[in-house]
């Protein structure tokens, strides 16, 4: 499958180098295109993989991953026109994270709104399955760094496109367990759970970590 | 001990009830006293429950749980003067819910600020601790209910207070697990995942579930 994987931050990188380990042609997208840390991923990842700017990433991709920082999110999948995503599935990583203030951050978007809200509305001809941005990177494409049970979720409008997502993350990635948490709105708790992750974050002084739900 | 309990709703009830059955002397905090629903559960409940209004409980507890609505917290503290608060360790359990455009309600306060911090402003002479704000009443002191290990977390600025607050939680309660997320402003995430529980309850019919931090 020609998969886009926009930005080449940990996150990035670890979704497109799982996913050419798969099989897939993966193109990486970032604002320069072929003179930075995408056409470097590339180079060194071999088959299947290549790198382009973020709009040549996304005519390449039947699906995209959004991976790039929050704050630019709406403006890196609007660079090659709303006709170059129409249709896809855009499964949204990314979160609303402010670190103007430092540490713990903030969100510039919650409660009553949300990222994954904020790109459904933008682009109202895609689907948007927000996932995986309850995690760290590693642990997105590889769950079993983390031993016992713990449940990854999914949320979106369209549900052919969850069913889809939801695939990719079982038989592909290997989670066990896909929590389906609804339409798109509920991007505004799991966007909102990073702040409650980071705080786990900094007082075991580990990023590998992910929630259970007990019942 | 004598132990204020504020508010009458399925929160206050359940927390106060566990209190007495443990030997304790608890007042039943409402904003009329003796002619609504905390006069009826002091007289069911027998030795060591009675009621009065919040002032009078406020008085009474060297120990008060803070289980009124989010919207009225700070009002109720307050109702018998700063000084009758003065040193007491607040466990404040309330959540700053809005529901005011049905469900899945908002919060009106989050993300860089909380009730739980609103509430030490406020109250600057008082040690709060936020806890038990995560999980349905009965879960609150019967974490049994739901099987398998999950965890209840406190923050707040007086350690001495957390390790007193922890100490109820485990023995009084029976919690094995209870995570020090550090101070005050950690309320904004366990506030927040209160949002999360809502969507967890509204896709599988029931509030008996709770969250694990696996790691």
């Amino acid at each position: 499958m020609k998969i886009a994987v926009l930005g080449t931050g940990t996150v990035g990188v670890a979704i497109a180098t799982k996913l050419v380990s798969l099989g897939h042609q993966v193109m990486m997208g970032s604002r320069t295109g072929r003179n930075d840390k995408a056409a470097g991923w590339a180079a060194t990842t071999g088959n299947g993989a290549s790198s382009g700017t973020f709009g040549e990433a996304i005519r390449f991709g039947e699906l995209i991953f959004n991976a790039v920082l929050g704050e630019v999110a709406i403006e890196v999948l609007g660079s090659a026109g709303t006709e170059a995503l129409e249709g896809k599935i855009i499964v949204d990583i990314s979160n609303p994270l402010d670190f103007s203030k430092g540490m713990p951050p903030s969100n510039f978007v919650g409660n009553t709104d949300s990222l994954g809200e904020m790109i459904q509305r933008t682009f109202p001809n895609t689907k948007v399955v927000k996932s995986l941005n309850t995690v760290a990177a590693p642990v997105m494409v590889n769950p079993s760094l983390i031993s016992g049970d713990h449940d990854i979720f999914v949320c979106g409008n369209d549900s052919a496109a969850k069913v889809e997502v939801t695939r990719i993350l079982t038989d592909w990635f290997g989670w066990k367990s896909v929590v389906d948490l609804g339409d798109v709105t509920a991007s505004r708790v799991t966007e909102a759970w990073v702040l409650f992750w980071v705080r786990i974050m900094m007082i075991t002084g580990s990023p590998m970590h992910n929630l259970k739900i007990v019942r």
